[in-house]
């Protein structure tokens, strides 16, 4: 009783919901999350999760590249460093950017804990609540938590097997500044898309990159998969074509190891500083453990090869989870086929709902991500996400062969229904 | 013409300042960062930074605890991990805090990169524009800078030589409060603070507690030095205290090494969820690799020897740099006497601009960070610190008797300009 009082005489806060700030009511658990928890136990095969195979990495010598850092280099290793990044780094950076087209200065390129940071950092400096991102519809789940932290609406741009669809994106523009709201920037996978593992063309990349400069809006383009093709080498990247207008987003998680989480932002120069500034604010400085592990693996190993083993590895479990979708699942599902990365995304009859679907599949031992993770607004219900990277190939046929039955199990219950 | 008519058409935004969230008009460069990046230059005797002495650590130990851990853990160590951190190294993490009297539960704990990013989580779960965080006078810049970012006014309440005054605290809240202003928390270094090197006592601690427990305030504590007490061992945590309205913040970047990036947070299991949610739309995961290479070293190397070891390399430069100022800086001068830590904050008298004076001393080859770095508010202007962390005993002879001449000039040219 009397600390009651006593709060009411100092002004202090009734309870702890009030104590938080605005933006902390978007800081819920996702439905997922608990599903994840599930997903991750031995028995069950996970097509859900995106986490890179790294079987084929040769461990031994990566022993020996970080004992050799830390030996020879040691007291630079494990001391503080460059809020921007480590310079050596940055310039191999632009090295490994050159295979994708991109001619880039060392100067503009701030490394970043993983690419998700980069997402955050630009996030902070770009979004006022209620100020309008654009993604592909479908997006990547992590980059859609991060703008609705910052309290952004999401507006989902229409795709097709392709990608982005130009028309959709000059829709959404005006549809959008008709009613009066900014829009801060487009973000997008051009590179075998999260979830949908398409490619956007390159003739599209050029068409997508007039209309946003056109329309004062930047492009951020998030490209984990770009080195990960299968068949041929993708389209130059987007950023190769406009240096001004384009957030090139990179990471090193799929092409070396994401355990050390060092990924990058290629800014046009009117962005950098404040964006180091935001970083320093957030981090203090980027890992020189870290990046300097990198550093001398990119400068030591044949890191080009080892990409190469990467691609062969993921293409044999793509050709089996493509086989075995063709074999077990029914005939009215549709799915992409990836010629790179880690996903296919499969739409199936509208009325299956693959939410509610995730507890029949784990009974039979199979997880997925369901497709409603990957769009702001609800939409997805009758889609999903399957991940072929990290299982074997016969443990994803097995995951896909129980998934098909599950689905088909499903629709048989709901053709009943109808019926009855 | 055509390209500025399209813009007014679209609705496209005309310069880029408007393109930025409100936010970012915080994320200015500081003027000490020019003078940081002279600072560093090998001529210069820098007693600006505070970056921990490694020339103790023992690299090869190091370098082999490395080379294990990928050779026998690498598919963990270089894989994406939990969110929350590592659970091995949660446990761990609070066996440390144990030494300083703290009983927890790995559960509340929340690995971040570098403490700097528990600052920033913090901040976003509890700051919206204008909310009030109390904080020392003076207070750690690099927190300082993440409080502004987010857009909170720090108030800063009176200390003296034994640390934050409880009467100065009772104060300050009712007169935050009697403004009807929002204090969202009182952000606080207990041990051997930044800048100043004070040592709070115990005493002081259960009523510090006591006030912001009874007003609803939650209390940050940063806690980097704590187990760098040169004489005695440190007051225990104020965490130790009080599990249910203190957050506090650990590191491993003055205890082992600063570049691996390895911090925590041990919040009240109320904030927890918030907080992981914030931390993975921050960086996904904290890194594996530094984790458990903190992990492997925590659990095969005797780590208490080795901050014995950093305790001696600090106190002798302590030592140092305390003779040094007893023998060269003006009588005029006063300066806290640290037992532990990094710092020893020095005040000069009022006339004394220690920004403007920075130039000269960089012309004699000294640096130092001038005091108004270390308050939100302007105030600071005739005092500065001084780091002896870094440099050698005698080079840090050198630096503060060049120091102490430079001031002493200046004394004397005021005292002339006064006269003339």
């Amino acid at each position: 009783m009397s600390e009651i009082t006593n709060r009411f005489a100092t002004g202090a806060p009734q309870n702890l919901e009030e104590r938080f700030a605005s933006r902390a009511a978007h800081m819920k658990p996702s439905e997922i999350r608990s599903l994840f928890a599930v997903a991750s136990r031995p028995e069950i095969v996970s097509l859900a999760g995106g986490m890179p195979n790294l079987s084929a990495f040769p461990m031994s010598m990566m022993a020996d590249v970080v004992q050799k850092l830390v030996l020879t280099n040691g007291a630079e290793a494990l001391q503080y460093g460059s809020g921007q990044g480590h310079p050596k780094l940055r310039e191999q950076i632009c090295e490994v950017m050159a295979l994708e087209g991109i001619r880039a200065n060392p100067d503009d390129v701030l490394v970043t804990t993983g690419s998700q940071q980069a997402l955050d950092l630009i996030s902070r400096i770009f979004i006022d609540p209620g100020d309008v991102v654009l993604a592909e519809a479908p997006s990547y789940v992590g980059a859609l938590g991060t703008f609705h932290q910052y309290e952004a609406s999401v507006i989902h741009v229409e795709t097709d097997n392709d990608g982005l669809v130009p028309q959709g994106l000059r829709d959404a523009i005006k549809s959008v500044r008709a009613a009066g709201r900014k829009i801060k920037f487009l973000y997008m996978i051009p590179n075998y898309q999260n979830p949908s593992g398409v490619l956007l063309p390159a003739e599209r990349r050029t068409e997508i990159l007039n209309i946003c400069r056109e329309a004062g809006i930047f492009v951020v383009e998030d490209n984990p998969y770009g080195l990960l093709g299968f068949d041929k080498p993708s389209p130059n990247a987007m950023r190769a074509e406009d240096s001004e207008n384009v957030i090139y987003l990179g990471t090193f998680s799929k092409t070396i190891a994401p355990g050390l989480r060092v990924g990058w932002a290629l800014v046009p120069p009117s962005l950098k500083e404040k964006l180091v500034i935001a970083s320093e604010s957030s981090i203090l400085c980027p890992s020189n453990f870290a990046q300097l592990t990198i550093s001398s693996y990119l400068a030591e190993q044949p890191w080009r090869d080892q990409i190469a083993s990467f691609c062969d590895l993921y293409k044999t479990r793509r050709d089996a989870m493509l086989e075995s979708l063709d074999e077990y699942f029914p005939t009215t599902a549709k799915w992409t086929k990836p010629g790179g990365g880690f996903y296919v995304w499969v739409s199936l009859p509208p009325e299956i709902d693959t939410t509610a679907l995730m507890p029949k599949a784990i009974v039979a031992k199979v997880a997925y991500v369901p497709g409603t993770a990957f769009y702001a607004d609800g939409f997805g219900s009758w889609s999903l996400r399957l991940s072929y990277c990290y299982p074997t190939p016969e443990r994803i046929r097995v995951g896909v062969k129980a998934l098909g039955e599950v689905i088909k199990t499903e629709m048989l219950r709901r053709g009943s229904n109808q019926l009855s």
